[in-house]
């Protein structure tokens, strides 16, 4: 006989590593993301929506030795086919340009916004589903492209409320550091693994400064905890140059173009690579995105192996206070640069291809320390329910207040308990709660409720300010709307 | 010795029954769900967004009998844990209000907006990725939950540009059916296969009749192909009850519960069906969300089994022509009800709840068939590129017209041949194209041509006509913006 098994319960929790977004959080992504879309749009951008699931083969993650795909992504087995979420919304994008070459338009200007997916171990912070919002241009062999994605990001920041000063548009060329190596005798095109070494390597400079980088550079280095890294094996000389090349950055533009003309003196990429960045730098000045908004940065090195020529990095130079009190520079929230050979693993054929991606966690972030976020979700107001025999009448308000573009609803949950209702509406954030019993009715008057006023006083008020400034106030029935209104205006 | 293999390049392609969707399609999309979601948020409804990624356990899909989830959903395995790609937003929703029902606010409206996944066999129009838009209020027992969905539904409608008139929302209650079953002698509660069957058959009176109905009530029918399809075994005097009841409708909202009570006399769970009816009805009718809007209407089924009150759906009444150019029904393009037993799944505890979700692709078509959506996405401003080195005063120009708000970009592909791009601004769907070469330059002017003017002459205009209309001329550089403005709005 079958035990009599009692059925176990579901547990209601999101897998590791994944979380859910709530009221303000989702309104004020949505907000920002909604300003950046504008600029793009303004800009010639078209919105691109790729689905969230690819093939394995198209995202490029495919182990040819394990029967499973690289642990970077989730992916499984669906009908023979290798099927994943996508890791970044760049890989689609060469995957559609790709596809679909002979119907877009060339150049092909687009920009995306949504969820990518990360099977990594999660952390503090760092979730395994997480919002990108690129935009790209595919096509466009010109620097001017490069040039208007840095114009672009600029009048992006500035939109959703990063004040012209605090932030930078941060602009180098991977051509000028292949040309350091060229000039020092390396080869990039044909040591691959060395040109990623010292980009590794450089891009520590932050953290471990000049004499750190000179070290890994050629023998090694001891790190803090007493451990051994080992070094790029490049000799003093070479370290000496491609150091120079980090610190070229002179007192303008025209200074840093000169010091990087020295530094890669023979190469001929070097060459193309500082004439690339003089001409970005021209074509970004005559529109007015001068040295308070971009700059040409040789200390900019972008992580991904990809690039091939320009990069780029959005930092946000004003102070936060850190979890500590102290205070330290907000830095990076948006990259990117020009990659010429993303699409050619679909098609043979190389396709100049130039973007950026923001961070929206980082910049949401920014935007919240900046109070740039307040007020983007107020709570509604609350019609409050005295009279469950009432409730058309309390309907009827709320449509009022709605039909004036107010946010209102009528409380939904047990009326018995009225306590239970204001503590509901401080909750929601309420900024007003509408009270009309039996004796209100038959008067023509309801009471209106300050919900922040009365929050403010029951903090601070002294009893006197409390009599003259009362939270609560009766007034007619017709005039709702109108209070509200004025209530609401003095609070926004 | 290895062979030397050339590696196969990948195959640029969608996974089947996935799609990218493209510009105008994503920006009519997110104009519509932006609407929607200015409505939802006057009422008080907040976002949520929860991960695409949920537990296989949580979405309760799974099959205990094969070692793989229900082939419905996507899933996978990971770290010994199945998880899915959710394949609704209400299945969520009750997860989200189980974990975390000690900090939201009770009652909790909440809307969502987002991709969902199927793992079914893709059909035309049928992909296994697409938008869902629900909002749901969990907590709120009463039947002014329910009221407030229907006039929340209404005023969407009316929102994203569907005239008063042009739909209806037709109301009913699965209490009622399962009355008319009791006041037959059966009971849903024991019964449920019978009940379900009941549902089913009655979800087919479009299609088969009053006539087809009662046979599939009863014996059993034989379908036009010839083959025979089993009755549920009713008797004739039970499937006369039950077809009376899907045609209670009467003249006015007070005969049709008149009716209804009839049939489901002598069955409490029918008269509470019927009383809350008329609850919901006579609260919208005091809304001034009348017949001309609402209409408690019998057939109304609504196919899933979890709803437990009452049920509603937004017909669109207007016609459209089918692909072979008949006129037909609209039809369906949002539906809902009260299901009461979804977050009890995880708690054991019963928690009130009811809410509705409208079909996103289903509704931008209506929008798109009552030409709704002209206009939303309309193509750049392109400043042709006559002389690459003058990009610089290119770029001016479109910053010009992006700081008036016109969309604008200069063309970045190859410019030495001149009809790529005019060709390409066609492709662009550009309303104007801007040209500056050297002789313009030295003499202060640029030439505009009116792209849609051109197409239109191009198409039907004389001579006479093609020579006082010019779609091209020449204007002062310095008004540049003002020109483009003025021919902009007489397109627009």
């Amino acid at each position: 006989m079958a035990k009599d098994k009692k059925p176990r319960r579901p547990k209601a929790e999101t897998p590791k590593g994944f979380r859910d977004y709530f009221g303000a959080e989702v309104a004020e992504r949505n907000h920002m993301l909604g300003q950046i879309a504008e600029v793009y749009h303004l800009y010639g951008y078209d919105p691109l929506e790729t689905s969230a699931v690819e093939t394995v083969e198209a995202l490029g993650k495919f182990l040819p030795d394990v029967d499973r795909p690289n642990e970077g992504v989730f992916a499984w087995e669906e009908d023979g086919d290798w099927l994943a979420l996508r890791y970044d919304l760049t890989a689609p994008l060469a995957r559609v340009a790709a596809q679909f070459r002979n119907d877009l338009p060339n150049p092909y200007r687009r920009y995306a916004m949504g969820p990518v997916w990360r099977n990594e171990k999660p952390g503090p912070g760092r979730y395994r589903q997480f919002y990108q919002c690129d935009a790209d241009t595919v096509g466009a062999p010109s620097v001017a492209a490069d040039a208007e994605i840095c114009s672009m990001l600029s009048d992006t920041l500035e939109r959703v409320g990063i004040p012209r000063g605090d932030y930078l548009v941060r602009i180098n060329n991977r051509k000028v550091l292949n040309g350091v190596l060229e000039a020092v005798g390396l080869n990039p095109a044909e040591d691959q693994a060395t040109a990623d070494a010292v980009l590794r390597t450089i891009d520590k400079f932050d953290k471990v400064g000049a004499d750190g980088v000179r070290q890994l550079l050629t023998t090694g280095r001891k790190d803090q905890s007493g451990a051994f890294i080992d070094g790029v094996g490049l000799g003093d000389a070479v370290a000496d140059t491609v150091l120079a090349f980090m610190q070229a950055k002179g007192a303008d533009a025209a200074a840093t173009i000169a010091s990087l003309r020295e530094v890669v003196a023979g190469s001929p990429t070097g060459a193309t690579g500082v004439d690339e960045l003089e001409q970005i730098g021209a074509l970004l000045a005559a529109q007015g995105y001068g040295p308070d908004r971009t700059e040409i940065d040789p200390s900019v090195v972008r992580g991904l192996g990809y690039y091939t020529g320009p990069v780029f990095e959005a930092e946000l130079t004003f102070e936060i206070m850190d979890a500590k009190g102290r205070p330290q520079q907000f830095g990076s929230v948006a990259g990117g640069g020009r990659y010429d050979d993303l699409v050619k693993r679909f098609t043979g054929q190389a396709v100049p291809a130039t973007g950026v991606s923001i961070g929206v966690d980082r910049l949401l972030a920014a935007l919240r320390a900046k109070g740039r976020m307040d007020g983007i979700a107020q709570g509604p107001v609350i019609v409050t329910v005295m009279d469950r025999n009432r409730m058309a009448d309390y309907q009827a308000m709320v449509g009022e207040l709605r039909n004036a573009g107010i946010r209102a609803e009528v409380y939904l949950g047990n009326p018995k308990n009225f306590g239970n209702q204001l503590k509901y509406a401080d909750k929601r954030l309420s900024p007003v709660a509408v009270i009309e019993g039996e004796d209100e009715a038959a008067r023509g008057v309801v009471q209106v409720k300050d919900l922040v006023l009365g929050a403010k006083i029951a903090e601070s008020a002294s009893l006197e300010e409390w009599k003259s400034q009362p939270a609560q106030r009766e007034i007619p029935r017709g005039d709702l709307v109108a209070e509200i209104r004025k209530m609401l205006r003095q609070e926004g």
